[in-house]
């Protein structure tokens, strides 16, 4: 049997009929329907030589055996956001249905290699606002304190929710020894941006994801009334947020393909009769490059500070969250490059904005890369997220490439011990 | 009996002591230190031959009776904020006193024409949101509906409130008959702003109060991810609303001494990860002179329009409110700049940020000046408003001779019918 991407195609929309309305996806991580979407997909591989388990962290694993141990990884994640789209995760785990099949009926049942189809547990962290559960316990990234204290909108805790799933919070480390044999993870994506869009390209290979500087900045000026106080005596903190807000676009610019962003803007005593005493804006800065990263935090630092002294201000800054730039495989990216441009004569490199699991296996030090195809509108995380079915056929047809030509990778490392 | 100014020092000191306390002046406007106020105040013209009445909006009207019938008027309030300063109205009634008992000792009783000092009821609108009332209803500028729909934070209705002072809303515009025959009004007040003491300037005479013209300004863009979407793909309201920010005060510039404020920011969706898809500024802006405001607002709609052209958004404009500037009389001014500099040497004309009651009486077709203060720290409404008492004193002997000067010019008007 080889690859049968219409096939695909058809699964993806009997997943979304059997667990989507008409708000979009709603297989929301640890939820009833999610475990039903877990039940359709073990059964895609009945009829397959897989062998499937769930690890401590609920992550479900199921492995082709190989003629060696050394493993590829090709991972996806069924949970969903509420009222979501209907390709944002599972289109990789169903390409990974397509592989395996091709892969087995080509090796009749035993490739050279290992190869493991991993399905996250709770990538997006929509019940619990904490995303990449399942991979970052793998990586052994996940904080287990701060996880005890999440709780869902119920006010459920995550360790309840998790042991109603029967796993226990203070195992799912143990999720990592599934990496022993790890040679090599790849992923496909929809890009959940409109860079692919933009460039009219199907395809794209993903370089890493962004490392993220989140920040707090805070202006404080004088509140002064607006009839009386004139325009040169002011120590208005508007101001200067608004000078940051034309700023951070030079900073990105300067940054090559960093993004930067101010989310949100407050205002005190926030009243139409007074000058803006205390101004307070969110920053987030995304970069792949983490020296670039670094450079444009401290521009916006500098600036900020530049733009405190010129209104008459003092300015502070309060850290939200940050995490490292997680850069894909050089060769493997090239192979992904490889796989895109047979198959669609023409690809692209770019970063990726949003995080994936893929980032928490390539923290964990396995040799990794993503594959993306174009979204319609630029838009995920909603109903109308979504992607030419075409383009849905090609990434089947180069993901399937590109896991062949990382066996073929894998194969080369094995021979080739350092 | 001369004009005793340290006698009206002692004066204000001693209303402070009985209707203050550690937080500062406590006289609102319709309660029960607020008339205690007006009874001390009562008590100082005990010994005067002026007549008291309190009008059908609760202004207290002393009159001293003159050859003629027409009349200066000389206003004031001794109503405050809550946790008020000191000297904010009562200055300017107390300096009227000491005025009248100059002029009953100079005249014997009988000036050449009739001076009668006013204490509008509730110029601050403390209480019930809505400042100038009694001098607007003596106007005829207040709206009666609006004013019955007023409640104080204690769900009291302003008629309730009115009742129990013994006044009636519904009669409250007849007290307009008042100014019958006004010939000029003079008001003494604290600049309640940094001119003055930026300038080491005791006193000055003030051109008229400021036009207003508020809006409220709502960009639209759109919300989208902050690590997926690129700086150039952006429909970032936050950034149209941030060159509002920066352009308001070229704008003011341009005007000559216009004031443009945004006072308060909201964003939407208001998160660290999405672009502002909706901002909502308000901005207040004032000119004393009707065609630069005017300019002005025309200049802030147009920058609103081409930043949001400049970012792919779309704007729209809500009027929150106007009032028209309210030029003071060109020769009350002159005779107002000759008094301070017959008593400091030097003297300076600003236009007035705030409103005040000499406004409405300005827009009833009274020639109308008034007399400004240094305010230290350029602050009021706060319990740290402050003047030197030397120039407390300064501004009782400028203001009694403004008084001076415009009886004089009122006899010449009365002599030169038009």
């Amino acid at each position: 049997m080889s690859l049968d991407p219409q096939r695909t195609l058809a699964e993806l929309k009997e997943l979304r009929s059997l667990t989507g309305d008409e708000n979009g996806a709603q297989r929301v991580a640890f939820t009833e329907t999610w475990s039903r979407a877990r039940e359709w997909f073990l059964g895609l591989l009945e009829d397959l030589p897989v062998e499937t388990h769930r690890d401590a962290a609920g992550n479900l694993w199921s492995t082709l055996r190989g003629e060696s141990e050394h493993a590829l990884l090709i991972g996806g994640h069924i949970d969903s956001v509420p009222n979501g789209g209907w390709l944002d995760g599972c289109l990789n785990l169903l390409t990974g249905v397509a592989i395996l099949r091709r892969l087995v009926a080509e090796y009749d049942g035993c490739p050279p290699i290992t190869i493991r189809l991993v399905d996250w547990a709770d990538e997006e962290g929509a019940r619990f606002g904490k995303s990449l559960f399942g991979s970052s316990a793998c990586s052994g990234n996940l904080d287990i304190e701060e996880a005890r204290g999440l709780i869902d909108r119920d006010g459920i805790p995550l360790p309840e929710a998790l042991a109603a799933c029967g796993l226990d919070l203070d195992a799912v480390l143990t999720s990592g020894r599934e990496l022993t044999h790890a040679a090599a993870y790849i992923e496909l994506h929809i890009e959940q941006g409109p860079v692919l869009l933009d460039l009219d390209l199907p395809l794209g290979a993903v370089l890493g994801t962004f490392g993220v500087e989140r920040h707090a900045i805070t202006f404080h000026g004088q509140a002064a009334h607006s009839g009386s106080t004139p325009m040169n005596r002011r120590r208005d903190a508007l101001l200067a947020a608004g000078k940051m807000s034309a700023d951070i676009y030079a900073i990105a610019d300067r940054s090559g393909e960093g993004v930067c962003t101010i989310g949100s803007c407050t205002t005190t005593p926030g009243i139409v009769t007074s000058v803006v005493e205390t101004c307070r804006i969110t920053l987030d800065q995304r970069h792949l490059d983490a020296e670039k990263l670094s450079s444009m935090l401290i521009e916006a630092r500098d600036a900020s500070t530049r733009f405190a002294e010129e209104g008459g201000l003092t300015v502070d800054w309060e850290r939200l969250w940050h995490i490292a730039p997680r850069p894909f495989h050089p060769e493997l990216i090239d192979l992904c490059d490889e796989a895109i441009l047979e198959t669609c004569g023409v690809s692209h490199r770019l970063p990726s904005g949003p995080l994936h699991d893929a980032a928490e296996i390539a923290a964990a030090g396995v040799p990794t890369v993503m594959m993306f195809v174009q979204s319609l509108h630029g838009i995920s995380h909603n109903k109308i997220e979504d992607t030419l079915e075409e383009h849905i056929l090609q990434s089947v047809t180069a993901f399937d490439r590109l896991a062949d030509k990382v066996l073929a990778w894998i194969r080369r490392q094995a021979a080739t011990p350092l």
